[in-house]
């Protein structure tokens, strides 16, 4: 049996994907090979390759003047090898610091550059998202990073910041592809695939051409935009089941009707979340009501000697991974894109009959 | 239908852990979950995890001094993580030149340190491993590296270097797991999973203890070896598919008798083709013999325009991915752990057959 599952990542991943999987595990489209043992220039891994660009292009309606690259290591790798590739000529870079992995992205930042924090909600525990206005940019910054959502807070950004020419950068890995999102007004989005995309081990990274000249020497090869963009993210082997699976995902999403159609179902699943939290005093989400989080929603139960129970309970009924982040203790639903409805309301539910029981 | 497959890598894995994954792929264990899905903190990935760690150690026989570490980014990733982890308060480091991957990592390493090359078998086109004794150290090297088995060469070290007090550093990636080494005889072993233990997008690092307080501090933390090994190698996510199936891969090795039987079948394998690429004119390795390497076999036609036919009668008996690497030309087969004998027996039907149509 299927359970519902709220973890923040890896996450559930849309069944029909995972039955395809399994059905070509030993024999993908009668190349009598399974994707995991394909060789990488092969034909049929380069059209699984191909493809998989070419829908997640559209997906996101990415320009011709972006490359995407599949790569490795995650965000927190992703977290060294951002500023390893645009601080050439530039000793300075702009954060807006929204929560814990905001300060990650930050802490890795250092060993290469001077961090200016141009913004951040740490006086009020990241429970929102500051406003542009109170930015300080440094003028001459490399590029302006933001977390676009904060996967243990629960803070997403519902608007784009316009930091002029200075490129803005964006670790976009817990809500990518939850949302219509304008790429033009990015210089670089990136993110690991195991929230919204596939597997654990796949990051995703877009930049704009005019940023692949700003590498440091240092740059190791594998990680190095330019190099990787020449040679179609295969100059060193890329985690090609990892990419297939992602391939499957992205298919799936358009049948689903694409971004603006995800978006919409995603609103109303959150709506049904917080309607509920905010509804009872028995719950608690703390985070500003327009900066709330439409993937990660954490919740308090307003007597903490309850969690055990309440995850107990949960388990019970088929609903797993609801337990908080150490960092801050409580509950955490992931409500990713491949969370049906009937998920939110099974935990909604849930949280109604926990209260009658508890309350 | 299954073919037999010669990809250099990724490359064939055994059939039934393909079975198995494709059964377990919507329902772990009664989870409720697809591996791909688990939180890589609860308890039932960790519990795949040092099952991993654990079966991995007992096949290589690791001494407790050593950290076991499950990262990403492959060997082209390494060649920069290696120097940056060891170069701390040493500007040179000793490289052996045996190839196309020895040459890889030498440029990479170039961007870190003073590259001292100790030997090299440029001379004769990569075709054999330089003695011990012919060796150059410089003395005081951060580290001495080789290349264990050459790839795209088919060279391969069938002893292991003595190198006093200067850790050894191999790169493993095409023979790991296919013979019997002594592990304290190297400071570090790292090898992509691609060829002989899993999907691509895990790294295998091994490291003495002691070698972990030598890292640069421009070395990410994802890329920390230190950090790394503190944390279990989940600082950040790893890629925990792969790292699930090269668990398989671990259970099937265990299942075959170890690495002592296995490397008798490859023995056994690598004799049966070699014989027969002797006993005639019409095909040609390159390779001093007692240098050959038992995973990968290249090899060229006496009339290269021969090739295309070769390949396409390869492709209608069910033989794939024979065609050499593009900087060498001719043909390669790549026979891993996972290629059974019959597939080698069947390659050499068709060498004996092609040859009597076209000889």
């Amino acid at each position: 049996m299927r359970i519902f599952n709220f973890s923040a990542g890896p996450a559930v991943l849309p069944e029909p994907v995972l039955r395809q999987a399994a059905s070509e595990m030993l024999d993908w489209h009668g190349s009598g090979m399974s994707v995991m043992e394909m060789s990488h220039r092969g034909k049929e891994f380069i059209s699984i390759a191909e493809k998989a660009e070419a829908d997640l292009r559209r997906l996101l309606a990415i320009p011709a003047s972006y490359k995407v690259l599949f790569l490795q290591g995650g965000a927190i790798g992703e977290n060294a090898i951002v500023p390893m590739n645009l601080l050439a000529g530039r000793s300075v870079a702009d954060f807006v610091n929204t929560g814990e992995w905001s300060k990650k992205t930050i802490k890795e930042a250092k060993k290469y550059c001077t961090v200016n924090i141009a913004a951040s909600s740490e006086d009020a525990h990241f429970t929102y998202v500051p406003a542009r206005e109170t930015w300080k940019l440094s003028g001459d910054a490399a590029y302006v990073h933001v977390c676009t959502n904060e996967t243990i807070g629960g803070v997403e950004y519902h608007w784009t910041p316009d930091t002029g020419d200075v490129p803005l950068v964006a670790d976009m890995s817990s809500h990518i592809l939850s949302r219509v999102i304008d790429v033009s007004k990015f210089g670089v989005i990136y993110g690991g695939a195991q929230k919204n995309m596939g597997p654990a081990g796949l990051t995703l990274v877009v930049v704009r051409d005019d940023l692949l000249d700003r590498a440091l020497p240092i740059t190791p090869s594998a990680f190095h935009w330019k190099e990787q963009a020449a040679a179609d993210s295969m100059l060193n082997t890329p985690p090609t089941y990892a990419l297939y699976i992602a391939g499957l995902v992205f298919e799936w999403l358009h049948a689903q009707g694409g971004l603006a159609a995800i978006e919409q179902n995603n609103i109303a699943k959150a709506k049904l979340l917080y309607d509920y939290l905010d509804a009872t005093e028995f719950y608690r989400n703390p985070v500003r009501k327009q900066d709330r989080s439409r993937m990660n929603v954490p919740f308090k139960l307003h007597d903490e000697s309850l969690d055990d129970a309440f995850l107990k309970g949960a388990k019970e009924r088929g609903m797993v991974q609801l337990k908080g982040h150490r960092s801050v203790g409580g509950m955490r639903a992931s409500i990713y894109n491949a969370m049906p409805i009937e998920g939110v309301q099974a935990l909604v539910d849930y949280l109604r009959d926990f209260e009658r029981r508890h309350g």
